[in-house]
């Protein structure tokens, strides 16, 4: 049986944000600004240090609570290094491990495409895919140095070659579903699944979707781990 | 370390739905109507076979699928002997155990209070606590056979008697709070916690609340699975 997260949400963005325990010890990924502190009350009523604070990239729809975190509980802060957010105190490279608890190992994936810098993380057969690749879907490609070539290579070549069962916990879904597995995605995602690359660049570059409301606001707060500058 | 269930919310009752999974098969702890199709993608995402949908209790806020389900899928539904649903394969008492995958129990606590007959159900140090116990709150207790007196004893004897590192899983939360443990209500749940009986008796006989939106439709939707009549 997998070792499964804690998943968390933010109404407003639609955000999801995990907690992963073991050993009495927990990993944060992506906290959401005005959540922090129902995330602090989740971690005391779990009995729960928070060991370390994971970004998947630079959010454009919501600010994150990572920096106040690292302050009210001493965590360390991660995040991609090729995503500007240079207070982190751990710059995440592909191929890198973080480790909390007792034996546990957050294993990091360079996944272009979202962001130049987007990263996915893979914890006991649970793979935390941010804004890459969502259930039955993808991250929008078209701002904040997106790219849909990447994005697809990232998708086909880096996450579909993880075995079938891993779980999928994406960063947002929009339509109250909260998990999914590589092997469904693989067979029967509607914008990746059997679509050529040129396809999909295609498809993605004739989405036109509205910028993201909160872009200018939480781009250049993120960078800074959502503290004031 | 816990094995966790997966979490779905239904926003517009804040109904949460739980997956049990085991072995390629799963336990199905309170669907809603509107969410039969997301649920049963869920367990074909994942690969599991539906054994078993149980209800917590009538509900008076949202209307069942399990009826739907089990036509759809051949699962057995299990609901409370106490709450009237008679078209139910198994009717729970207290004390029982409901089985799927290849080993796992699932046990049955009777817990009267909100309704006479609801039931928690305890699922490898998870419970799934129904409308009885909320995270700092629990159901109310003014309508459908509720007795505030029954609750406190329900919360207070079964419930808070488990060990403290139990995760608490409700069957609704409102502001977007996924779990708790019951140590940790037990020190701080603000309506229970420290509370004598009578102080209890007093707090929820003068709530004032208004009466569930959906009750006259859910209530007798529910006594038949959510199948019409």
């Amino acid at each position: 049986m997998h070792s499964l997260p804690i998943q968390l949400f933010d109404p407003e963005s639609s955000t999801y944000t995990y907690i992963l325990a073991a050993d009495g010890e927990a990993a944060l990924i992506d906290p959401v600004d005005q959540h922090c502190e129902r995330d602090l009350a989740h971690l005391e009523r779990l009995g729960l240090r928070l060991a370390c604070i994971l970004e998947t990239h630079n959010h454009a729809d919501h600010v994150t609570s990572a920096g106040r975190l690292c302050q009210l509980t001493g965590a360390r802060t991660a995040a991609p290094s090729g995503c500007g957010i240079a207070p982190a105190d751990v710059q995440l490279n592909h191929g890198d491990t973080l480790r909390f608890g007792r034996d546990e190992e957050i294993q990091v994936i360079h996944t272009p495409g979202h962001t130049a810098g987007s990263m996915c993380y893979l914890w006991r057969g649970n793979l935390f895919s941010g804004d890459t690749l969502l259930i039955d879907g993808c991250g929008r490609t078209d701002f904040q140095s997106g790219s849909a070539e990447a994005l697809y290579r990232s998708v086909t070549e880096r996450l579909f070659s993880l075995p079938d069962e891993t779980l999928l916990w994406p960063a947002h879904d929009y339509k109250s579903r909260s998990v999914s597995t590589i092997g469904w995605e693989k067979r029967h995602n509607s914008r990746l699944s059997g679509r050529s690359l040129d396809d999909f660049v295609e498809l993605m570059n004739n989405l036109k979707l509205p910028p993201p409301r909160l872009m200018d606001v939480a781009v250049p707060a993120n960078r800074n781990l959502g503290l004031p500058h």
